[in-house]
């Protein structure tokens, strides 16, 4: 009888790599001391993934919707409903969210400065937040989130939405806010919340007393909310449905805890957990366990420090994220490796040298104690292209993953 | 001009499979001695291969169907076309079939025994078959035959018929058998056709003396057919049809000859072969190089001996069932080798640690003495894993099998 197991995917984002001159050569991969990604390389299976196709560059949020098997030609919502997921508001399926900035205009609403500055703290973000949260509009209810600096999130909630509209940002200082346009008559109700949303944020706005103080300390005022990335929550199969199992995500960055919980994944906060090489590794490791132990059938761990360094051209820091990351590998297995099917792999390539998501296939590495070993000896981009596994697909992820953990019934009789 | 070749496909059913700890750590086809199966390996290709996909455990009739070429999302018909076909009926295009057990149930239709007791003896089955084959009801004529034990397969032939009907068997005894629902309003004569079959089936077989006798003798009897598995045999494009070519099946399940014959392959009975270690392997080799000889393009070899040996957790006999499978190919090749295209396969892995289908790639083997050989040296699930057919998928097969053997047109000009 098949055995039920715990599936676990690991993305170390962005951590596939080309050569890299300051690593000799190697990649941060191959650079990095890996006992434990090497390990489950050597006794599992290896191969390289296109996560999207053969030379596309995928972004954070479609390489995450098909390592989850959402193939994102049909469902990807656009960021907002992502982000908005991600920052912790209640999105569901008929909301449309956006992505927001709080902004500088002038009386006549020119805009002066697209990000306010940048600077909003996290205190004047939760009064201007106060302000705007839980508005109606006619007869939608308005949920909004200050996030960092100076963005944000919404949620639209109520009938007949639709994310089928342009924007009311110019992207361009001195030019007058747009009015937001409805590219089909289903979109038209939108369109003019939106316009009154924007309109009412800069009547709500304008006159606090925090955007008095920042003129005078020479800061722009946040004295409107100008919105981006709308998409409309769709009524998507979760996970559960799909294969009748339990989920979580351990995550730093609010797109990929949006993006699982999107698919239905449940989000399980680590304390110390950020983007950053300063996250709690250690922590992550042990809440990591503890789901596994407390009965998630599923668990997606996405670390994003490898990414930032290579945003950052830092190769020593990407070797070093690397390193972090399999030490935390290293006390997850021994404390459950013998429960588990583990997928360790990235979302896409951040070349050092290059600083940006690239379309090079990323390495994988499958294991659990009873899968057939291939030759590969450790977790590389160039290992593991001899890898048994062959050339994947970022859709083949999630049945890779939970067939062998026996959570997808046998096609057939 | 491209020589036209036979295309042989052999399968050895569940044959895959992974390290097996009393075989040393091997796998069934590492441990056996297998010198014809490893010189196809040696002089031809061999790569992996993902039946359905990668993660999908395949049924045995889903993993056919894909091998001969007809994905199951859109040609699988249900379990009771294949198995009526299987044995013996004649389902054609409109008919819907079914599985059947006889059963035993009190004068209220309460089931005591969904299966009578197991033990229909051949001679009780052809007493209980002449009852009801060829019974009509309404304008459905009614083909019924006796299978093994309780087991037996019927076919409904007439307008308007449609496999979307619920079941009869409440599948617990003590309750009585179930109204037969239709999910559609097309599938509501189906459904009063099956009512008033299990109704007559009763009346039929309740006063039988041979029932009388399994009574008195202390057997449940068998006094009721139930039905499940219903299943439209769709028009679909025959191989023939397809691709212009005569084909046939070597096998001793009714499964698998069932399945061949659905998609329009001539089935070519062997004496004394059987689905067990004990089947006429000479008698099979024999039968295939004649049909070879005699002009059919496309045979297709099925040896059901390693499955069972898997589900039985039978490592021993698993490698004694792969070694007897070598022998039988190697009588083919030393006669007709020249005249052929090969492709020896599995239709999925059944580990005999799991003694179950599970979702583990096949190794496969294709040969023609013209084809490029890659460097692997013999058929196993690890060598095959560095073959130079990579990765493939079931419904890669039929189109290499006949590629190389001269049977698909060019594509274009």
């Amino acid at each position: 009888m098949t055995e039920k197991r715990a599936a676990l995917l690991i993305v170390l984002d962005g951590a596939g790599d080309r050569r890299v001159d300051e690593l000799g050569g190697e990649t941060p991969f191959e650079a990095a001391d890996t006992p434990h990604l090497d390990e489950i390389a050597a006794e599992g299976q290896t191969g390289l993934m296109n996560v999207i196709g053969y030379g596309q560059t995928p972004g954070s949020d479609t390489a995450h919707l098909s390592l989850f098997g959402y193939d994102p030609e049909h469902h990807y919502p656009g960021r907002g409903p992502l982000e908005a997921l991600g920052a912790g508001l209640d999105s569901r399926p008929g909301d449309v969210a956006f992505r927001s900035n709080f902004a500088t205009v002038t009386e006549d609403l020119i805009v002066e400065d697209r990000r306010a500055g940048r600077d909003i703290s996290p205190e004047e973000g939760a009064v201007l937040q106060e302000r705007i949260d839980g508005m109606v509009i006619e007869d939608v209810s308005v949920r909004f989130v200050h996030t960092t600096e100076h963005r944000g999130a919404l949620v639209l909630r109520g009938p007949d939405l639709s994310a089928d509209i342009g924007d009311v940002d110019p992207h361009e200082t001195g030019k007058k806010i747009l009015t937001c346009e409805a590219y089909s008559p289903e979109a038209e109700k939108t369109a003019r919340i939106v316009n009154k949303f924007v309109s009412m944020s800069n009547r709500l706005l304008k006159d606090l007393e925090l955007n008095k103080k920042r003129v005078e300390r020479g800061m722009p005022p946040a004295n409107i909310i100008l919105l981006r990335g709308p998409g409309k929550h769709e009524d998507i199969p979760t996970i559960k449905k799909r294969y009748g199992i339990e989920s979580a995500v351990i995550a730093g960055g609010a797109l990929y805890i949006g993006t699982a919980k999107y698919v239905g994944m449940d989000h399980i906060k680590v304390k110390g957990q950020t983007g950053t090489i300063e996250t709690n590794f250690d922590g992550i490791a042990e809440k990591t366990i503890e789901c596994i132990e407390s009965g998630y059938d599923y668990i997606f761990l996405h670390i994003k420090a490898t990414d930032n360094a290579s945003h950052d051209h830092n190769a020593a820091e990407k070797v070093l994220a690397i390193e972090k990351s399999d030490a935390m590998i290293g006390k997850i297995l021994e404390k459950v490796g013998n429960r588990l099917v583990v997928l360790a792999t990235a979302d896409h390539c951040t070349p050092v040298s290059v600083g940006e998501h690239t379309c090079d296939p990323v390495p994988v590495a499958l294991y659990a104690d009873f899968i057939r070993p291939d030759d590969v000896k450790r977790l590389s981009e160039f290992d593991a292209a001899h890898g048994a596994l062959g050339m994947l697909k970022g859709s083949d992820v999630m049945p890779l993953l939970l067939g062998y953990a026996g959570h997808i019934e046998k096609y057939g009789a």
